[in-house]
């Protein structure tokens, strides 16, 4: 079993606020084993031993929602509406270029981004699931892969009638198979998901214990793009199909009145938001302070790097914390501890993923090393910073259960140019098409 | 006359849009002399080439509004609203700390955030301004310095009744003395001086031909605020007292209605916008897509990191684009194109600084260089990813007035260390009185 010992390190401990400072943490094979002041320190015999001096060691981000291949469509589309971006530029470039070796080559793009920028376990949604699990397993990633269902057909799944059999495939396929791989179901939505379609997604969640991820409420009118509506609103639309629980995430969940918060908070259903593209899309800001009072388990998520465009996680946190201040009209709403729980804790809990999000003995070894010694985090009061003037570059180094995976911004999990080049080969094919 | 030559560069050009891949750029003393593409050049003797294969090449960044030497306030109050946080936390904290060697200080470490992020100029706004000029020009910044004014007593004015002539002193000293620093009037705010304060402030600028910046309507309730108001909003008390023009710069400007608009288009006033502060301190969402359709002159600026806590500009265009967008319900609401405009040439025209802000040949040599070999700017369809994806780590060299001052992310004019020492020495007297 290897041993990592951080020493000389700035600690992000508990409660909120409390760094400590001259401290170290030790790693025992995947497991945090101890942390505490350098003082307590009784060196272990055969670590690793990494020198964090001037740098702070936090828990590694997760992003809660992401379609990591569409890194590939990064830029292709901006400043337009939900429906104009999505009907009319990125349905059709997705049927157009997806198939298994596009996602697995961007998923890797993407992975190389979150490292770079701190993140250490992603949700994913997208189709082709088999090669995002297969492209994040390979960059030593952990992740919960949602594999989508929709009505009308994909690439993936070109007969809709065979959606649910093929994410039963994937699941199947992929359940305890990898130590950092959790297969999970992605409902698109229901507008493109019908109410049958909704119910045998959620029974095959159920039946497999996996999580059940759907878009909802992102847009405006969506109730009236709802095919059979079973309520007057998409929260109450999947609380007649009895959709909602504690197994189910609901992502964007913008549109929703007190009666559907209250349906949320009662059936212990969750919520990831995507600050970012929601606001990119103009699609609107969603009731999370609101949320949070109420005790409904939130995440946060970066969405797809074409609708936002970055999975920097610091990025998404700041506009989180400063979308809700404006919107209540209360510079105290969202503080910085709220959302770095969100980005931490709370998606750790919504994947049932308990062992994530905290720098704690026992916990898994899923963790980012912050240079603090840079003029934009000094002076470092207090690890509010962290949310308000990080950002992914910052990061140093990774490690993933209790594997080092990036060491001074290199990656040391796969070869960052070989991904690189196939990137520029696909971005080559659509650039020339369009 | 030194020469520098950036060869295989990608070129951020003209009009919007037009990426001139495999270009150069001839730099001769402080002037842009020559951009093309590579083929078309004939290499000049003597040049100091500068290979930026896989970079770009982009106007530096104009920050329109900071006040500098609040980066050791930097995380000291967050999560608080802006009455609580200026009166109960920042004008206590200034009165005990600011002094002509913590402004110097303090404003270096303001200007390696700018520099290492890719701003090439900065209108500060604070007191002890010969101090703030001093280390702007050590440090190789251009910069536009307005003195502060208010009615009460602060550390650089004990006497209030001397507020005009301090800055009438520091603008003799100053004008035609550096050829990166211009100085100019910053009447803090509508709220903080009277009727009469501003009007004295405003001539001032206008005999000595500097601009005049002022703090307005960042509040809802600022009317309520003004001392003796002149009209029933902040813009009609300014236009009552004839202070609106060519010359006025009014920075924040929330809270206003139709006809405040219509008084600053028809006077020519340019607007300041500082979208992460007023997020963070929930003043509110300036009409910023309006007055660009109206043609109104707007600029960009991070206000102080105090409030923000960000220097970077990247950052604060991203917001811009994406808080507009949701505000306006319309995500084709200011485009990148229009983002990029306000930090460059917008910045540049209220500035009064119109060789600033383009690649064009007889422009003043201030631009920087970013890598675009990064996963999170892969792939590069378009400039919008600028807007949407970068970040000022992405900066690898930057270039103020002929001469380069970072290379490779290292600051080359100033000694970073020296300055990062004695505000951690400042940085320790503050967390002990805390």
């Amino acid at each position: 079993m290897s041993t990592t010992l951080f020493t000389n390190c700035t600690l992000f401990a508990e409660p909120y606020g409390n760094v400590i400072r001259n401290a170290y943490l030790l790693v025992k094979g995947n497991t945090i084993a101890e942390t505490g002041p350098m003082a307590d320190l009784a060196f272990p015999e055969d670590a690793k031993v990494v020198d964090a001096s001037g740098k702070l060691l936090m828990p590694g981000l997760i992003n809660g929602h992401n379609h990591c291949a569409m890194t590939l469509f990064r830029g292709l589309a901006d400043d337009l509406g939900l429906n104009d971006w999505l009907h009319g530029h990125i349905f059709p470039a997705e049927a157009r270029y997806a198939n298994p070796e596009m996602v697995y080559w961007c998923t890797r793009l993407a992975a190389a981004e979150m490292i770079l920028s701190g993140t250490t376990c992603v949700a994913d949604a997208y189709f082709f699931s088999g090669s995002s699990a297969q492209a994040l397993a390979d960059c030593g990633m952990r992740a919960v892969i949602g594999h989508g269902i929709v009505d009308f057909p994909v690439p993936s799944v070109p007969d809709p009638k065979k959606n649910i059999e093929t994410v039963a495939s994937f699941i199947a396929e992929w359940q305890d198979r990898h130590p950092l791989i959790t297969p999970a179901v992605f409902a698109h939505a229901p507008y493109t998901c019908s109410p049958a379609t909704l119910r045998k997604a959620k029974d095959l969640a159920d039946r497999t214990n996996v999580r059940f991820f759907t878009h909802l409420a992102e847009g405006r009118q969506e109730i009236e793009m709802i095919i059979d509506p079973q309520g007057t609103s998409p929260v109450r639309h999947l609380a007649a199909l009895d959709l909602l629980g504690q197994n189910t995430v609901c992502v964007h969940s913008i549109w929703l009145d007190d009666q559907d918060l209250d349906l949320l908070e009662e059936s212990g259903t969750s919520v990831v938001t995507c600050p970012q593209s929601n606001l990119k899309l103009a699609s609107g800001i969603a009731r999370i302070e609101e949320m949070r009072r109420r005790n409904i388990v939130v995440g946060l998520g970066t969405d797809g790097c074409a609708s936002n465009n970055s999975l920097d996680m610091f990025k998404e946190m700041d506009m989180l914390a400063k979308i809700q201040k404006v919107e209540r009209n209360d510079a105290t709403a969202m503080p910085a501890q709220s959302v770095l729980q969100c980005a931490t804790t709370g998606n750790a809990s919504l994947l049932h993923l308990p062992l994530l999000g905290r720098l704690q003995p026992g916990c898994k070894a899923d963790l980012i090393v912050l240079d603090l010694a840079t003029p934009h985090l000094t002076p470092f009061y207090n690890p509010d910073l962290l949310v308000y003037a990080a950002s992914g570059a910052d990061v140093h180094t990774v490690m993933i259960d209790g594997r080092i995976i990036l060491e001074n911004r290199k990656i040391l999990s796969f070869d960052l140019q070989e991904t690189m080049a196939r990137i520029a080969e696909l971005t080559q094919t659509i650039r020339q098409a369009n």
